[in-house]
């Protein structure tokens, strides 16, 4: 079993790695490949991991890689997490709709637009590669905006694609935990896009538990910062629990607030904890202290999350670590590997084309819900009606999706202003030109594909 | 032929009367009957109106009244044109939302929801006696916010209703003087919500002109002030022509700044406006001066909209007078009784349940559509499929008004947070509920229904 | 303002002229164009139709012509029926079914199937003509099976088409007579396809009378034979208003059962008429008596529908003649010139594509509702939500309609089995395998696309 | 674990206990309980059943009951097996429709609906039963028809049901042995109504076998009988596996001649077989020889289902046996416990509550389809557009058995009237109504709620 990490010189990758080394028993890698564009992280992540991997008794083999073609090829699954434009680009994601009084943020409104359009065309180009050399290779996408790269690579390659966000699925993992349940006895009815679903029905052992979610959901809500930030009254209102990204939405001018109070943004955080990450770890690669390395790495990325959310939701609400014992992420990406390799059938929160289960969107469009992966791949599970009242930003939302993956591809300028004027969170046409103008100025060098026709002039 | 005006003190009467007059040969009315609850108003009006009518060789019987049930008795027509709270509380509707940065206006967003909340329990009154007393009647409904009264009327009575905007007929009729056009020949493809509707194709003999009107719009729009708000640029990327009230939507954020940045709202305008008028042509109704007071309406009339949504669109850029000669509110309210009494079949833009044209609505939600009217009143005409990029907007502000009309009758809170909060100038459950809060304190004597279990204090 | 006729050879044409000729105050014809490929039937006819026009004081110019360019060249308005392979196939259509049990009729099941086979190629041919000669015409389909071949030309050809049917205008022109009202003031729901719709709201002055004709059926269908072959108790059941052809699937074995009870069937009966007709109008015209050929064709005409579907509905149950007086298609397609021509805006019952108001159906599907007519060209009204009891019939035939359609231009066989396998009639593929293949082998000469390919002999 | 068969006298009932001990590792049973309302036939096969029990080791205990509320209560799991008016009234169900041409079978068509008439109130009585004393028993409905009966009783009562038919599992499992591929590994993509399904992929490590299937079809048949009356060129044209009742669609008047032309109909026989069988049972079994008699009933039942359908498709295509060893009801019976018991997640073809899955249906609807089965009850999964071929037949029959259900309850002559018009099948008011007056006429012992009101004699 082989498998590849397209975007392996990510600060992440020594965390996967660990998720691998965890389930080793029950997802049996053999050799592992790192894939990065940028060959300075690759040796000093590849050397962490090695480090890592031998450490705990090399279960598997480490092998880096710079050719794609080789990477991939007999590849049985092939996860995708790749940055293009670097932390840096995520600054400037963020800082521009601050300006104008719109959200700034990496994934949703028009940072994770912006991230979009850098992203699309070269995932584009991996996907070719890959459905070229191994069509039958199993791509779990991790980069983001993870909708929207799943939604261009289902609709311009035939490669075999599953879309993944792990808040969904540690919601479902809270609420179990909050019901003391085993989380394999928990079914949620989850419907919506990616980071912007909502629950509807909890079922265990046949009897719907989201009432009770309701009324205690002041208790559970202190043990799952993320949702912290949404007060009961609103829960009880809305009677449903909303993805902690519809934050975005719900507390639309308290979300820009608490972010232009921060001193820095997210990505400004991010940029400097990488970083000084990387330099720290690179010097004790270069003189050989691995263990060092990897007790720093450890340790910084422990303190990581502690601030998580905290600076865009207002107030030191967040206080969840992201250790080498948590789950997240990692053990997504490991069930979902488990699941197709051995056929264990499970109900997962997926990105994958609706094919009818949202009915009032196209059979095509990328949805994320409730599905059944084994083998065969994810299919989707019906979610029942959905309620009138997401109906609005629902449709918004996903016109603003077709839009944005459409203009990737073409570089079309009006169609670029388009998709970012039916974003709710923008609007309105003269906000969105002024933004989109911004991005397309600074992100310039990542953009080739606006080079001409462009509006900015007019 | 009786017609009667519920509201009929109000400044507008005048000038309908004075389109009464001018199309007595196509709609022969006998008996004009003016109702209103406010008596001082309605013996100032009454006697202007009188004036008017005697001046121009008594074509019909004027006469006031201050009960509604005789008012409406026997009569053909029935126009209802009401104003709860009068013009101070349409100034509390607009200046609420524009302290926290959303738009104040008249009918679009908070404040049209705020002015629905008095309105529709008043108007669901009278509605229950013309039901009772003269089922036959047709009512012509003016009051504003004009979709979500015919959904309010439409769902919780039997009566006949048409609802109206003169919006997208003026619309209609500016397009066909461009286009050098009898306005006959002329049929426009409109669809959407009062106050949300777009045209997406305009058929001249057979063929769509409408590429060629979105070529000439800087020529269109320059001899159209309302649309002269939106750039050709815009105009080419949305491919439709947009109405009016749509600037509010996608020029959202330069419309709030051009209203903060007037000296004055247009409420506040208005009030300053019609007080100045009323106590000048109370004046001379006092001393038996009618035909002075008459002048003095026509002048001052005549100079109000001047200013026209200038200080809204942020510039001079309107500069049409109302006179009694203009068109507008009057043509269409004479052209509806006319279809109807003398089975002359029109197509008007009107506001009629969906019955299925708009089809991802429900079959009784109140659209605003082209319509066939004849004797047998309206029927919306197919519009075909409704572009992906607008099913947002109009699903979001669809269940906006579902939760308002609803909220609006029961008096729950939740409900009327819930509406703010899916409409896509709020989209936010925060913003909502600060907004709601201060207007159920300012309005608190206009809406009796929300009297308990009012979350505020929650 | 020139009229041309394709088919101007057919009996009905001289009905036609007399239409022209009492209808031309209204609608003022200058030249009126008789096309025919038959010459021998052009010349007789062309005397004929001569003859009436000068007796009434030629009140328009009668041309005969057999270059179809020429024809259509600057013709404001072109009808178009025709019957490709004469009235000896309708014979073979309508047995060759009849052997299986199943229906035999002209336009509805098989027989309706096998003369679109025919017809669809040689009419988009003609209009292939049209759309390069003239595209500004409006040609108005009366060919039978006319929905079918209203599908066609609108779905294949871009020229500008109604598809018309006399059966819901006599019906509505029957109920207004029956209630007593002007026709003008009776408005129908009437939606469907064609020969498959149903009348399920009669509004005269804003009161649906629907259940007063059911109440006093009995009344109303003595006084229109079409209608009577349904029982009182099976319209009370339905409780809406079926097309007269609706008897051919509500009774379904009944229908078979009357007409192979006939000694003839109606196409057997047609083909004998017309041989005598003929031949007795050629004889007068090759002698000059040209008064005496019109009068023998006036009283053969007249006495044609006598039996009319009474050997179809199993007794003498219809007694309608058509004479120079009746209105039927000729009234009906005088009403559409008139329309389009002054701009006299009408509501007809037309074949038209959907455009969203059968929401299930596609946007393109042609229907037959009831549509607003004048210079803009038809629009389908809102016709409401359509009973389920009649989707399953609505969906089976208008996909039978569909793949007839598609099967008639490619010649696929397993297309045109697939076709007639969904007809409600037949429902069954080893009947359509039959039915099918007797017609490829009967009609064979006029169906040269099922040449090659076809799987007859599989 | 305590499994009550309501019906448990019935001749199936060893068959299905001979499954509970197969799978007693995999389900384990501790109580059976067997409930019928006819002591003889109950004591009879109680015996029978026993002493099988106890021959096995007793792996569990075995209880007969005649009161039904004792035999629910505490039950994990009912399976629901009745028969309201025996074998003999499905002679009835299947001769009228004969009479008139008409297919008669058990559960298609007339057949179907007049056993729907009869049993649906007895099974809402039952059920009425099991929602007081249990509502968290599982109910396992085998009662024919089984999408009407599950369909009434989802609609009309709260206790969790799961409806099943042995005919799409059986497909998949052969398909899944043709392909020689472990069943397991085979997805495919079932979707419609009960008795009108079909197959339009079949996924094997994520590629779509059905054109190799297509293609291999005469062998695949070959190897299962019941597929065999489709003939290749038929298959190839649908480019789907039907359900093998479609035979009777799409073979209608093959299946109705077949049928007419064996001696007697499949409930003819199953009379006589089933009167011989319990006699010469019922005889050893008061011998005391219970050996002999489970010898007798095993070789019974292997040779009935020799001449399976072999008289309705004319043939004698069929092979197949019922053995103590094969799978079919009993292994799905078991399977469906498995699952729901211990969370073992499968893929099944269930009778469930549509939840927009087919996007033209209503959301409550019971259809046909794949469900993921697990402890929370099946969840049906996408099943993507709906070919257009079968949307008619699928609107018809589901609207058929929406009537039948109202019907069943309300004893509404015209509802029952419309519900057998609308059917595929009939497709005719009048002979709807033929066959309708003939089952009111002989089935009115069985039929009470009809007593009054009738029009059988309008």
């Amino acid at each position: 079993m082989k498998l590849t990490i397209i975007g392996g010189g990510g600060v992440r990758t020594p965390l996967m790695v660990n998720g691998l080394i965890r389930w080793h028993e029950r997802v049996n890698v053999d050799r592992l490949v790192l894939f990065d564009t940028d060959p300075e992280k690759l040796s000093v992540i590849g050397n962490l991991v090695s480090h890592l991997v031998q450490k705990k008794g090399s279960p598997f083999q480490v092998e880096v890689a710079t050719d794609l073609t080789e990477a991939v090829q007999d590849a049985d699954f092939i996860y995708t997490a790749i940055r293009v434009g670097g932390d840096v680009s995520r600054v400037v994601d963020e800082k521009i709709p601050l300006k104008y009084g719109v959200l700034g943020q990496e994934t949703t409104g028009p940072g994770g637009f912006a991230m979009a359009l850098r992203t699309i065309p070269v995932m584009l180009e991996y996907a070719k590669i890959i459905e070229e050399v191994n069509p039958d290779a199993w791509v779990v996408n991790f980069t983001n905006p993870s909708g929207l790269i799943t939604e261009a690579l289902q609709k311009y390659t035939n490669i075999k694609i599953v879309g993944i966000c792990d808040a969904p699925s540690s919601m479902k993992l809270e609420i179990a935990k909050f019901l003391n349940e085993p989380a394999d006895d928990v079914h949620i009815n989850y419907f919506g896009l990616n980071h912007l679903g909502w629950i509807n029905r909890i079922m265990v052992k046949g009897e719907d538990r989201l009432p009770e979610m309701i009324d205690r959901y002041d208790a559970f809500s202190q043990g799952f910062p993320h949702m912290s930030s949404f007060p009961k009254t609103f829960i009880q209102q809305l009677h449903m629990l909303p993805n902690e990204y519809l934050y975005y939405y719900y507390f639309r001018e308290e979300a820009v607030q608490n972010i232009r109070q921060s001193s820095r943004t997210r990505g400004e955080q991010i940029v400097e904890l990488n970083r000084s990450l990387l330099s720290q770890v690179e010097d004790c690669v270069q003189k050989g202290q691995l263990q060092k390395a990897l007790d720093i790495y450890e340790k910084m990325m422990s303190e990581r999350t502690r601030s998580y959310m905290s600076n865009e939701t207002g107030g030191a609400k967040g206080d969840q670590s992201v250790t080498f014992e948590s789950e997240g992420y990692e053990g997504l990406a490991m069930s979902i590997i488990e699941s197709i390799l051995h056929n264990r059938r499970k109900t997962l929160i997926l990105n994958v084309p609706n094919q009818g289960v949202l009915s009032s969107l196209k059979e095509d469009d990328v949805v994320e819900v409730t599905c059944l992966l084994d083998r065969h791949g994810p299919v989707p599970l019906a979610v029942g009606h959905i309620p009138d009242r997401v109906q609005g930003l629902i449709h918004s939302v996903k016109e603003y999706e077709r839009l944005t993956v459409s203009a990737a591809v073409s570089g079309n300028y009006e169609q670029a202003l388009l998709a970012l004027t039916v974003h709710p969170l923008v609007c309105s046409y003269s906000l969105a030109k002024k933004i989109l103008d911004d991005y397309l100025i600074e992100h310039r060098a990542f953009l080739p594909q606006f080079k001409k026709g462009s509006g900015i002039h007019a």
